[in-house]
């Protein structure tokens, strides 16, 4: 029994950074059951939730979790634009690769490029990008946009 | 105990057709629990979840049912691109209107065009799109991209 | 055109309460591309979701609705058991009525009934509950299991 | 740049195995924004979401890769039956641990235990069960509950 088990572990490994070089962030995913359609390929909004995932990851790889951004200094980075091209589905067990790289910092914004690839054969599977500003949070009602203050700017600037 | 529930009547719908004019649906829906994130805003990804609906609520209500297409003609529309901008949030119990039109259609191409807004003020919430393209998809692992058939083409044309 | 949407108004009910009587909750919805797993049925957590939505639209049609309590009394109604009885699969724009009933009332705890049924057949196609309890959320660390205060305990009981 | 990146690894680990012991397989994942709802805990429906996986993967991990038994043999395990007991939520970014056994093996139905536990503390935060039952699926309108096949019950009974 171990050994069945032991045999399959390259196979259960779901979503993990295989590496994290200069500027980028890597996640790995196998594309499980619930993500995908009628058709058996992924349902499209699937990838958006990934790549949300993936930008929470990149922050946090550069020492900015957004959970003690949000409860220590009520800021947030929101969205202003996100978009999605699709060039190859994914199917049942694929194993994926989510690169994720900040390609823009302007004083109130960034942007975040995503690109989805066959693990195996490194094919392009989705391109797709979050533009997201910084939100001054304290009022839970009115969100207000915000310059990045200086110290996350600095910090946001190594990883362009 | 009836008047307790009769009066919350409106409150209660959730996704319900408006009203279907020459070239649009409009598709309400209330904000749910389930939609938000910590913020207590709409997580975003449902914002595609919701126009992918709309979109197949258009296709169906211009006669074209797209689970009809695929098992009786192996065709279906794949995307090619989507995108969102964001204007302004939802929360909790608000209620909203997603307007669909069809904005373009080529020779294997169309994009849906969806709004949100604010049921009440009307305000805009999102502005998205749809880029999606005629697929034969006969072969499970090969989906080819076709021209519209003509009949299917004819019907689309009148609702541009 | 006009004609066209016309005749396919009612396959556009998404969900929608249908009427609420004396101690129920109905709603009706269309099962949507998005729902689907690769054998065309609903994927399971998705009912889930339902009834969690239904269960949010039941406490608001006794005049409870949740974002209120929470953020005007600090109270919410938190999960302490889910379950599912499946018999029959939904599939694609199958319409379904999800009827939501409270059948147990107790200090601290309630329990919701949830049944989901084909529209048209009246066939029973799952059967859940959601066991929920009364929550002080007032630190957002550490809920603190409360009893039902009187008014909402006097509501609650004409809806049992 | 190298350095900040690599000294925030071990937090960027979602969703793999950790061991795979006689009978048991171990997922972890870290919880992530997209799982939360307003309160800022897992949204329960996320739960069974993750639960499904973890049933597969354990197939899987036995060798019965799911996606094969339905292309090959027609066969999948669908659901009868499915619950969650909440003990303690889950917050942004806590990491957890999915662990999946195999409690009860009939002729024709099988039982997934469940338990996902805070990685750190080892807290227990949530136990279910999925009841699943062998089913033919060659015909796609009406799936029909069959005894497990002998060289699959020989390879499920290896697991218990």
């Amino acid at each position: 029994m171990t050994n069945v088990f032991r045999s399959t572990t390259q196979l259960l490994n779901h979503l993990t950074v295989l590496q994290e070089e200069m500027k980028e962030t890597i996640v790995e995913r196998k594309i499980m059951w619930g993500d995908l359609d009628a058709l058996g390929i992924v349902f499209y909004p699937r990838y958006y939730e990934w790549m949300d995932g993936c930008g929470h990851l990149f922050f946090e790889a550069a020492g900015l979790v957004q959970g003690e951004l949000w409860k220590g200094r009520n800021l947030l980075f929101g969205l202003v634009e996100t978009s999605c091209k699709y060039f190859a589905p994914g199917r049942y067990h694929d194993k994926i690769r989510i690169i994720t790289t900040l390609d823009d910092l302007e004083e109130k914004t960034l942007l975040l490029k995503h690109e989805i690839r066959a693990s195996e054969s490194d094919a392009l599977m989705v391109r797709g990008f979050e533009k997201r500003i910084c939100l001054d949070v304290s009022d839970p009602l009115h969100f207000k946009a915000v310059p990045i203050p200086g110290d996350i700017l600095e910090i946001l600037k190594t990883c362009v």
